[in-house]
């Protein structure tokens, strides 16, 4: 009786699609399905700060929901390696610590970043095949073989008891793929035979025209470049997580006898992994350990390095600026910038590339990458296969799914059924309709050192204050009756002007706050937040009126018993 | 007899360039040619700041070599009015305070900044027409029409006791230029067969295959636009000294009987001055003060506007923020970014792309825009034309430059004769043969606010940790003689953590400092530094190891006579 009171309860609640990934602009992928008593949660990725976002070093989404229903959650299902992908489980896994499922080398990743956090032996794992199915509560969860920038990428049919939702993950169809088999279209033709209500379809590159490349045709520019390039030492720099790419390179090497030194922690890592876990093909006595790289001449070098988005502690920048313990750029040397700048590292990446040339080196980063997104051509034809009732963009900027549904609407999606979601939006589909039902908590959590969630808007407007036009300290001693002044005011600044050429300024600010001071101690001004009010606002004047500035002022008042 | 000295001193020295603009990659353009007893300066141009100059409002030249031969500078030759070529102009002509001379709109755009420091009536200005020379000590310069993103652009051809130097300025080839004549290239013809010492040409686009595409292709977009879009208004937002592209915009407007506003200060500047200069044409009662927008209907306006690239304070964020006080995003508004993202401003755009979207606009960003530099075939095209001696790559990011002197290779200028200065580099000709042979002071003065080099590297590097990690603040007041603590210590923070969630945190940081002055006390260390010094290394040991952090610590002792 019960159970049935209950079924009828889960049907009339239908099922719930919802995205708990914080903002869209700063991408970490998140989205949790529900169905009665059961949610899987696909991915779960962090994000990189915004610029405003000062000190802070990641973003984890809030999955408040998630504890909140901690009962029902079964298991998270995981479409790729990336960090925007799996970034977070280490965080979350603390607080809902269910069973994580992957392809092998998603999985290998996810362990890596594991053991890191010492979370592996307490976290259940199963590595799944393309092809095979799962079943967590209600769902069923088909592993279907995409292409994307990274291997052993996966899309997902989620099958429900309202119907079948694809969700692609991030994928390109690349039909001449490094490693491995192309996309499986046949599979997702066949669903789209079946039936699909809805389509979760990556909308990265929505915007852009055509089809993306083959990730081959990276690999033939990188032949031709040590082709044409035999002389001196060639440095590569690319994503550590992008193993076909490093592939190319090693092959491109072995080809023109060069030995290969990977430089840089992550791409070490993940090409160990990727190694171990026969992801990657490196011939015998290819591999060079950095320390040993004075023993090759230049002419017979490679290194694979990270460092291409001009993040100034990565191997790159750290060999361009002499800091990096074994490897100086030379004149001689042939930098090749395997990548295209991710939206906000244009400038960083430009920097580097100044920097490089300034040391004499030859330079190149143009036609040496693919994106690993399909297209607008790709997205129309996993419409044109899958033939969804609904269309839900997923992975990227608004602007992105905004472009990906006006695709979804030339494809014959009606307006009316595309939806693009929030975070926290509750998209319900109920006898073959969907409609946004409700909005539930989500978020950003900041991450800054070790504390999680400690740093909130406060904090962050203090540090772009100070950061824009530093603090003015003013520290008095008041006797404990308050009615005298036993020291200062004193001011203390950092971060406004260099005080030493500014003197004359400094002083007269100290008068100012000197008369405040005495003013309000012979008014009998007592209540100390009044007295430091005046300062704060005298000073703040004063300041305004001289030099156009408003740092912070912190006006600080000691009590002593005299 | 002493004037036949001077005479052959003068010659020993040769003639010398001087680029003084601080770091390429900020690009603020100014450049000294020095002959004998006579200097000119090519453009006065300011920077905006990188990103790690916080609070930094914008960077102009460190110009004392100009200031410590003042009694040698002839004058300022501007080259068109972009705030990179023209923007120190008021805060140098106070110490170097020459005559300027520039083309007409240059002029009233020059004139403007003057009378809002108040210098107009301090400055000698001359205005000079395409084709005519000046005679400024020792150097003659003649005026060459070229065409750029603004009206009235110039190329110098400098006459000098050496030879002929070719400064093409910022150009393109446009041959069908919006307003006025294409660039003059019979002219450079005819100098190039006299003979050209030096070609500084633009190297801004030289990356760019190809040729750039004429302002006219725009108009044709634009008007495109319009005639799709006659429902609801029309926002088109643009750079403000992009006079052509105004004009354009204009010109569909009244096409498809629409009323023009113009909106955004800069905007509102430039096309007054254009207007009255005659450099624009707009049909009478086409404009419409933004005061009366509500007199006509949405599908009978433009809006023409500033912020095309993301800034935060212009007219188009406002609009899309809801904080404009006569224009909010509305569902059936069009929106047109007549602009690329200037590098490093690439997600701002795309910010305020997502922000349009999401109130339901249609934007339009692609196709609606070309640059006002010279791509690699225009380039080559200025080379065969003057065939210089020499090549001095100007304008541009140092991987610009290089790939302008890779171009100039090509032409057949052998590479030793080709020249890419740093800031400060002495370039001197003598008979004919060139060679850098000094280098003068130059650097950045970065300008916050009406302070002018108040800020220095001190102050940044502060403001980089408080805007990293916050300040903590540890106060406390000693008697006099120094042995007895009479209060505190007490611990402020500000931009550390969200303190009332990390009550023992902040707690347990206060017995740290009040055990170190504790010990310092008992074991009568009366130097205060010293007390100072341990309170800054217990507490950042303290915090490092609690939180990974590493925030300013900023102790202060107050002394009371107790």
């Amino acid at each position: 009786m019960k159970a049935k009171i209950f079924k009828t309860e889960s049907q009339a609640r239908g099922l719930k699609i919802i995205p708990l990934g914080g903002l869209e602009s700063i991408g970490m992928n998140i989205t949790a399905f529900e169905y009665g008593d059961d949610i899987i949660v696909v991915d779960c990725g962090l994000a990189f700060p915004d610029d405003d976002m000062l000190g802070i070093d990641l973003v984890i989404p809030d999955v408040t929901y998630l504890e909140n229903n901690i009962d029902k959650v079964r298991g998270f299902v995981i479409t790729h390696g990336h960090e925007d992908h799996i970034g977070s489980l280490p965080y979350i896994l603390k607080t809902v610590n269910v069973p994580v499922y992957a392809t092998k080398l998603t999985m290998g990743i996810i362990e890596h970043k594991l053991k890191e956090h010492n979370l592996l032996r307490a976290t259940k794992r199963k590595v799944i095949k393309h092809g095979q199915s799962i079943n967590l509560g209600c769902f069923r969860i088909e592993f279907i073989k995409t292409n994307h920038s990274i291997a052993d990428a996966t899309a997902l049919a989620i099958y429900t008891p309202e119907g079948i939702i694809i969700h692609t993950g991030d994928f390109k169809i690349d039909y001449t793929p490094v490693f491995g088999e192309s996309i499986d279209l046949q599979r997702f033709a066949e669903l789209g035979k079946k039936g699909v209500l809805a389509l979760m379809c990556d909308s990265t590159n929505a915007e852009r025209p055509g089809f993306t490349a083959s990730e081959r045709t990276v690999g033939r520019s990188i032949d031709h470049i040590f082709d044409e390039h035999r002389k001196g030492r060639i440095i590569v720099a690319t994503f550590a997580s992008n193993v076909d790419r490093v592939q190319q390179i090693i092959n491109s090497a072995y080809k023109y006898g060069r030995k290969v030194i990977i430089e840089g922690r992550s791409m070490v890592n993940i090409i160990s992994i990727a190694s171990e876990l026969g992801y990657i093909r490196i011939p015998e006595h290819t591999l060079v350990d950095i320390e040993h790289i004075r023993n090759y001449p230049d002419d017979q070098l490679v290194l694979i390095t990270t460092g291409s988005q001009g993040e100034t502690m990565a191997a790159l920048s750290r060999m361009a600026n002499n800091t990096h313990r074994k490897v100086s750029i030379k004149p001689n040397d042939t930098i090749v910038l395997s990548s295209n700048p991710i939206p906000g590292n244009e400038k960083a990446v430009s920097n580097i590339i100044n920097e490089l040339f300034r040391k004499g080196a030859e330079v190149i980063f143009q036609d040496t990458h693919v994106s690993g997104h399909a297209c607008a051509e790709e997205i129309k034809l996993i419409y044109a296969l899958t033939r969804p009732k609904y269309a839900v963009p997923v992975h990227g900027e608004y602007r992105h799914l905004k472009a990906q549904a006006k695709l979804a609407e030339t494809m014959g999606v009606p307006k009316d059924r595309i939806y693009i979601l929030s975070s926290g939006d509750v998209l319900e589909f109920k006898n073959k309709t969907a409609k946004v039902t409700g909005h539930v908590p989500h978020g950003c959590i900041m991450v800054d050192g070790l504390g999680v969630g400690d740093v909130g808007n406060i904090v962050l407007r203090d540090r772009q204050m100070l950061s824009q036009n530093g603090l003015l300290i003013v520290v008095l001693t008041l006797s404990h009756k308050g009615n005298e002044l036993l020291s200062g005011p004193d001011i203390v600044s950092r971060g406004f002007v260099y005080v030493r050429e500014s003197e004359s300024l400094m002083e007269d600010a100290r008068k100012v706050v000197s008369a405040a001071v005495d003013r309000c101690l012979s008014h009998h001004v007592t209540d100390w937040s009044k007295i430091k009010n005046t300062i704060r606002d005298e000073l703040s004047d004063y300041v305004w009126k001289q030099t156009k500035r408003n740092p912070m002022i912190l006006p600080i008042i000691m009590e002593v018993d005299a």
